[in-house]
């Protein structure tokens, strides 16, 4: 019988993938607060930015996607490192007053609430920064960079995120578009990492990036979905974020039953983009049925 | 007889150097708009914050190291964008209200109050990601990738911004500290890629290295003096910027006097380092001779 991604223990696997990053990331903060020159409390601040929980979803992107080609997770943790670098810093400028101006996050005070706004903005800076120094250690590094920048930067995350702040997104289209930069950008480049440490061939790596686009795109849906249905201590922070910039969500534009339906089919395209990979694709494939779930509104995670 | 730095035509030079930089700058600013998912604003708020004047030394310290090393000037314009690039992003972070809260630069309005204080932070953000793609097209591009992030990351310019913002400087050795992460550092990664695109041998590295630390110091300190000294109109931005911050700077600790016979020690010793140089690091000797005479305040740019 073939295994199916209803067989597979996802959140075991989601654990021990979280372990790993986690343990990579403790280590390249480690490694930056050590050097000299680099003042404590901005080691401090970055450590509380990158440490202080989360699903780690990008880094287990990253190491599943290289082990689904073969590879050794170990090879694409500096690419885990990398990801969640980028994610952690976009979360800090995002819940800035200027931004989102977000006083909780996880349900801690966010970075700016806890070590003042200048700190906060340059810790992320840091972030991003070193972000771009574990991303070239994948080799063939310019292609590692390339691929990292053309997410996080002006027409992938940080494109995203001036329209979505902007408040423009009125249609349907206009929000998917927010979401593709803002989130799956980044998840693509996360498969892309791995795939590249795995040194995966064309094929392979278009099935993950197809993959993942898919996946992010599903995944924003289902975050608005939940925040749509959600309340404030589930969640670890105010789900009145939203509506307090007056945003335009997908079950706002849509419906709640027609945002589900949309998650529903773009998991499909995800699961049918992972077909060309073989049997060690099969932790991606329940990432991607545990995203539809999540959206069903059966898990809060 | 053997040239020396008074016989060489610096400014025909800077303004060669700046010619080139800029024609990079805006290419490469015109490839990022041009990129599907770019919004219109975030591409006008990037160019404004890198095309607004300025003197490109950056730039110019990477293309001339470039020379200095027998490589051609053109191979190192993706390093010279590189370095501009984190350079503006820089500027336009540590001009935000939460930092130097500063409404003028260039005798032009900060980024942030032409732009509003959200798209003035993602500029920057989309800048310093930017930077490294250009930057990991300079073989090797691990090594190149390395030298900028460690420059600019949390143990150089943050951490020196991190420092000087909280304003705990306080002895001489404090402020030279500062001064060498937030401005000695960029400087160092300038001639750094410069020397990596002219495949420069390790004595080569060394000597531009120690060369533009002192540089940077140099004119960091001869910054101070002019702030000190200058009038508003001259420099295009309030000199009481630093004291209104209450900010410790190099001649209010050590006296005009000294900090001006500090930056005559600091660049001979940057001449010193360039012995080992041919004749084609003149341009670098006039530089650093144009520094120390900015200092002894017979030139205000």
């Amino acid at each position: 019988m073939k295994p199916d991604a209803s067989d597979f223990d996802l959140q075991s696997a989601l654990t021990d993938w979280r372990k790993l990053a986690d343990q990579a990331l403790s280590q390249a903060l480690d490694a930056i607060a050590a050097t000299p020159g680099c003042p404590a409390k901005l080691a401090e601040a970055m450590r509380y930015a990158v440490l202080g929980g989360g699903k780690r979803l990008r880094p287990a992107l990253c190491l599943a996607a290289c082990r689904a080609c073969g590879g050794d997770a170990s090879k694409a943790l500096d690419g885990a490192v990398a990801v969640e670098f980028v994610h952690a810093y976009s979360l800090v400028h995002d819940d800035l007053p200027a931004m989102d101006d977000d006083d909780f996050r996880r349900g801690r005070p966010t970075c700016h609430k806890q070590f003042g706004e200048a700190l906060a903005i340059l810790a992320g800076d840091a972030l991003l920064t070193h972000a771009f120094e574990f991303a070239a250690r994948i080799p063939p590094a310019q292609a590692a960079v390339h691929l990292l920048a053309q997410a996080a930067g002006a027409a992938g995350m940080v494109g995203g995120q001036v329209n979505d702040v902007d408040g423009q997104a009125l249609s349907l289209e206009a929000v998917e578009s927010v979401h593709r930069r803002k989130t799956a950008c980044m998840m693509e480049a996360s498969v892309g990492l791995g795939a590249l440490a795995a040194n995966a061939d064309e094929k392979q790596t278009e099935a993950l990036t197809s993959y993942a686009a898919a996946l992010g795109l599903a995944f924003q849906i289902a975050d608005d979905l939940l925040a749509h249905e959600g309340d404030a201590s589930e969640l670890g922070r105010p789900t009145d974020s939203d509506q307090k910039q007056d945003r335009r969500t997908h079950p706002r534009l849509a419906g709640l039953d027609a945002s589900r339906e949309r998650v529903a089919e773009i998991i499909d395209e995800a699961l049918e983009s992972l077909r060309v990979l073989g049997p060690e694709a099969l932790p991606l494939r329940a990432l991607a049925t545990f995203v539809a779930r999540r959206a069903e509104g059966s898990i809060d995670d």
